[in-house]
């Protein structure tokens, strides 16, 4: 595996993979990888059945632009020594590690990316700025490496959306895959966020898959009233837990828009707080 | 030459010459096309020495993302068969229209890109949203084309500015040429919209790069204080002509902010009102 800080150095090895008629595959990350992480890269070394015929670089990159003021930033969990250990052994090929100043040399950026409308509900609501700055880092990644493939966590659901449509409007060519949520035995969603937790947040967390697929149960059943659905999950996560919830919403998994009936293929989304940590996930089902 | 409506068509060419070596530019262009924009391709044909090695891709596309809601979109002319006729002539090998249905199925797109600050001053005070709307469709034109080289003319300089900010900001890899200012015998910028003039007005038009000229003499002279020079040039297309200035600044031609006192590399931009034609102009110089 090789790793390097420049983009530079970066577009000179895809260069050559590509001269060599290898598949380009892009998995951006945050670090603090976790086996969510790593099972994507298991899945792009042996999707295409010939270990050689791809070249799989994974960025590790905590973007200033993603985080609002008063979030966790400065202590976003950072360990570049195991991290670049972790992705060796899952089979990456490059590993790109860019400083702040590599992807933002003028202090800032007055370039930016925005996916109206679906940008701004659920997460975008209590994250102003958040999906803004997820579309511009992912477009500048796309830039640069110019991914036939890219393969982005199921977990962050509305990120795939924003990211999706930003690709279809832009005309940007690539595939993109939705790598299914990988969850503890308990079934929380895996998450660099959960070393936040306290044993006692961590053991109660669990509660948020629990409730989710009581959510998804109603519907397979037949319920199609949103309302429904919100308020046994609400309740389910309030008595059961210490978490604090920022919102449960079922969607149109599509276009995330709202149903007064539910049908078609749903996203049952939600964002818990536990103590000072922000747990999302969801699921996707059809009605 | 080739001729496509279509996204697909498009690439599959560009693919086949890219296979071939070939250096691949694009001319982005809103047709009725004038000596300004086929002078670009008669640079670039032989700017590379040799003729056989670029692959020049034209664009004509009246973006509706960059129009005002009561601006020229529905009577900018369109004449794509007189503009197909003089492409080819001109030496474009593959020339794109596509449709608006082409370049926006969905109706419209979520997703704008904005270069804040330099896009909300000069025209884009006045022009809410145009530099979102063309930074948009280059980028778009952008993904689809991959270009190693992309023309822009220097008429339009703070939309180069934008466009070469855009660039660097999402790390797009494409060298930008802002191309001089193609003019008519007695000065006036070549543009489409000068179609527009009545005789009369047409007739008092060159006043506009008489005064800019006047202005740079100026400043070469030594005058280093903007507002002389901003007033020279209002005095005298006000007293000139019956043209309505909107604006008239002398900006740092790199970055387009304002001088306390001029110096460096310069450029003096301006929009003025002939009836209800607007036509803007610039010129760059060193102080």
């Amino acid at each position: 595996m090789k790793i390097t800080e420049y983009i530079s150095g970066l577009r000179e090895n895809i260069h050559l993979a590509r001269e060599q008629g290898k598949i380009i595959v892009l998995i951006p990350t945050m670090g603090h990888l976790h086996y969510g992480h790593l099972s994507m890269v298991e899945n792009a070394r042996k999707d295409d059945g010939d270990r050689e015929k791809v070249y799989i670089i994974m960025s590790i990159f905590v973007n200033p632009l993603q985080f609002g003021e008063n979030e966790d930033f400065d202590r976003y969990p950072r360990n570049l020594v195991r991290d670049s250990r972790l992705a060796q052994e899952a089979g990456v090929d490059m590993l790109f590690v860019p400083s702040v100043q590599e992807m933002y040399p003028d202090g800032q950026s007055l370039t930016t990316i925005n996916v109206s409308r679906i940008s701004e509900i659920l997460c975008g609501s209590k994250r102003p700025g958040h999906f803004q700055g997820v579309a511009t880092i992912v477009n500048k990644l796309f830039n640069i490496v110019l991914p036939d493939i890219a393969y982005f966590g199921q977990k962050d659901y509305q990120q795939f959306i924003v990211i999706n449509k930003m690709v279809k409007d832009l005309n940007i060519l690539v595939q993109l895959i939705a790598f299914p949520t990988v969850r503890e035995q308990d079934g929380l969603a895996m998450s660099s966020r959960n070393s936040y937790l306290s044993s006692e947040e961590r053991q109660q967390a669990p509660i948020i898959y629990q409730s989710l697929r009581e959510g998804a149960v109603l519907i397979t059943e037949g319920e199609t009233d949103p309302d429904v659905i919100i308020t046994t999950i609400k309740d389910r996560i309030s008595k059961g837990s210490k978490g604090k919830i920022e919102y449960v919403e079922v969607r149109n998994a599509h276009n995330l828009e709202r149903f007064e009936k539910i049908e078609g293929t749903v996203v049952i989304s939600l964002a818990v707080w536990f103590g000072s940590t922000r747990l999302i996930d969801n699921i996707l089902l059809e009605a």
